[in-house]
């Protein structure tokens, strides 16, 4: 019998919202509660990937949707490595992956969702933003001296910024929604505890030293004001088209199998198919294959 | 005493659409009833590129806004010679130019906005599309077929598709807009006896045969439908903070004229000054000036 019997079909469904505005974060646990055989997880997250490999390929050949899956969360989140473990089975050709650090001086000189939009996904791809333009209504949320960097005219920020950038954020998921594009928005939601423990781990262990950065423990004491203003994002840009997911993220198993599951859930969805030929095209197979039955061998002997 | 008299600051005003369900194409004359001195036309035209040259000098320096300026027209209605008429005075460090024409396969595997989205001008230049997203609201509208070849999902593609696309252009100008971008849309208005003539012209005249296009003559049989569509498209998404320009064309002269005023106008109201310096910068000015005094001649003599 499976340990971990809590992996069924569409489990990620119940850290799934849609309706924002009763979103509450305190209601959201950073842990699942379910006690978790970490190699068992292993097995399951493989067979899952494997359907998600599987579909991608339709998705491609299909050539009409796409999917974008937008990561955000703390440092230390698991961010990198739930991308690696979820993608990593997949075909790169049709999948795109970003991660958007620092914005250049171009960046800054265009509006905050145009440096993401260059990267979005093609039609009949996996598209992933290892951070995205949600940075705006997170990082230069909590820290104004980024809005500041960005050099917008004065008299365009006022105090209504804010629910201004989200009315934008929401009517360019409308958008791509319209366009065929579904998105996911995965807050990997993990306790200040864990954290630590993992920054600790980044410091003992040499083989992490690399991960360490002094400036995420800075990023660390603004920790209260980040979740408000992840709660107040999710409030007000989680809709049936572009849903967001809290996931607990304490351990790093269990988010894995629930992000992998809410992405096999949407490919499922899709009700993807190989394209079919037309019954013209069917018709003239046969005379295609006479065609290669009787060609002259001088075509190709050299 | 200047026989274009009617070349005064801000003349091109009549000719702005701010509110567009009151628009229809029929109130719209294709020439201004204005006696044209041809030679004065090209003095007046100059002089409002020098001062357009010069603000566009402060709106680089000030770093804060920048404009977008969207032509669309019938063919042979004078984008391209308008286009370089107005901005060849200009410092091309500052102003990019754009044209779009047929999409490519990466683009159409994307939404209809993202083409032109990635050409967008960085704060401090004036960015020229020649067509623009706008041709999904024409030439799409017109030719279903094109809208065919963009392989949406089927069920995405409903009776609703026009009115959706024209909330989503309204969406993304009013995001621009609050980025700092002033979008201005010039509609080059021409009859089709104009463009006959200049079709005819392009023909009998060897040094613009190449710019003559079989296939224009085709596109010339769907007049009508050409016309509603620009009517329902200004009439959707002519708007304060992106008026389309309704510009009589059928003389070119005078169609540069209104253009040029148009964007020297929107330049002026936005009262752009060079940045001056903080107060402690201006006090050790001084001491920058004395350490360039005081070197040593040995850092620069070979």
């Amino acid at each position: 019998m499976a340990k971990n019997n809590f992996v069924k079909n569409n489990f990620s469904e119940k850290y799934r919202v849609e309706e924002g505005n009763k979103f509450q974060l305190k209601d959201w646990e950073t842990s699942s509660g379910e006690k978790i055989d970490e190699d068992e997880a292993e097995d399951q997250l493989k067979e899952i990937v494997e359907q998600i490999s599987d579909l991608q390929n339709i998705l491609y050949a299909d050539n009409k949707w796409s999917l974008l899956l937008i990561f955000q969360a703390m440092d230390a989140a698991g961010k990198d490595s739930t991308i690696k473990n979820i993608l990593s089975g997949v075909n790169p050709q049709g999948c795109e992956v970003y991660a958007f650090g620092r914005p250049s001086v171009e960046e800054l000189g265009h509006d905050f969702l145009w440096r993401t939009t260059k990267c979005l996904p093609q039609r009949g791809n996996i598209g992933v933003f290892n951070r995205s333009y949600y940075e705006e209504t997170l990082v230069a949320r909590v820290h104004p001296e980024l809005l500041k960097a960005q050099c917008l005219p004065n008299n365009l920020v006022t105090e209504n910024i804010w629910e201004e950038r989200f009315e934008d954020i929401c009517a360019f998921e409308k958008h791509m929604a319209r366009s065929g594009t579904k998105v996911l928005k995965f807050f990997l939601h993990l306790s200040p505890e864990e954290q630590k423990a993992r920054f600790l781990e980044r410091i003992d262990n040499p083989k992490k030293n690399w991960k360490f950065d002094k400036n995420d423990l800075y990023e660390r004491t603004f920790w209260k004001r980040y979740m408000h203003a992840y709660e107040e994002t999710i409030q007000h840009t989680a809709c049936k088209h572009a849903p967001w997911y809290v996931i607990p993220a304490d351990n790093k198993a269990y988010a894995r199998l629930a992000v992998a599951d809410a992405v096999l859930s949407t490919l499922k969805d899709l009700d993807l198919k190989y394209p079919s030929l037309s019954d013209e095209i069917i018709v003239s197979l046969k005379s295609f294959k006479g065609i290669l039955d009787k060609e002259e061998q001088d075509i190709y002997k050299i």
